[in-house]
């Protein structure tokens, strides 16, 4: 029987749906330690919406908000994506193995041509 | 400007926020190429619902579905999963950093008894 209880995995992919808190999460990759309203700056959408992604995305563990005077400093936090990676990466040997086979090819066509110098020398 | 247009990414992270579609991706894992009621079977939910959660799947490109007769097979499809790690790897300096710091203090602990363990020798 499956379990149902909720899942943290649950809020972390829920949060990564929107594209805009993905690439809330890309800023703050580039350069984190950022305020609210440098972190709003470049999106077409108005602060308070900005705000709630940042809700979602502390709801999921995945930023740290902290206050100093009337600054909001929001940080990143990786835990729940390095989490969301352990459970993805069970997938991996599905493409690993077609990348094992594209290496065994290009291997196959190093030697192919290697014999082919090597008659080619003889030849001469 | 931040781009809005409906992204591949969106649909990969919305199909893994639930848990019984995630569940059934990690039977079709271990187990590729069941048929729809084999995948339904572990689960409290009915036929119907186990196919709406397949649909979504689908519609992810997450799984493939084929009919031979009577029976629907579905197969994993993994390279929404390749594509989602590929966004996700980007934070992995974070915790990979850490790790960094980890080897580097049990090499300094490791160095450590190896420099008192030829101290004690010369003692003795």
């Amino acid at each position: 029987m499956v379990n149902y209880r909720d899942q943290p995995l649950d809020r972390t992919f829920a949060a990564l749906v929107d594209p805009t808190r993905r690439a809330i999460l890309a800023r703050l990759e580039r350069e984190d330690g950022l305020s609210v309203s440098a972190l709003a700056e470049p999106f077409a959408i108005k602060l308070p919406a900005v705000m709630k992604h940042l809700d979602v995305l502390s709801d999921a563990g995945l930023i740290n908000r902290s206050k100093a005077g009337r600054t909001v400093t929001v940080r990143i936090s990786t835990d729940p994506i390095r989490k969301a990676m352990e459970w993805l990466r069970r997938y991996e040997r599905f493409w690993s193995g077609s990348l094992d086979r594209l290496v065994t090819y290009a291997e196959s066509k190093e030697a192919e041509a290697r014999r082919r110098e090597t008659r080619e020398r003889r030849g001469q």
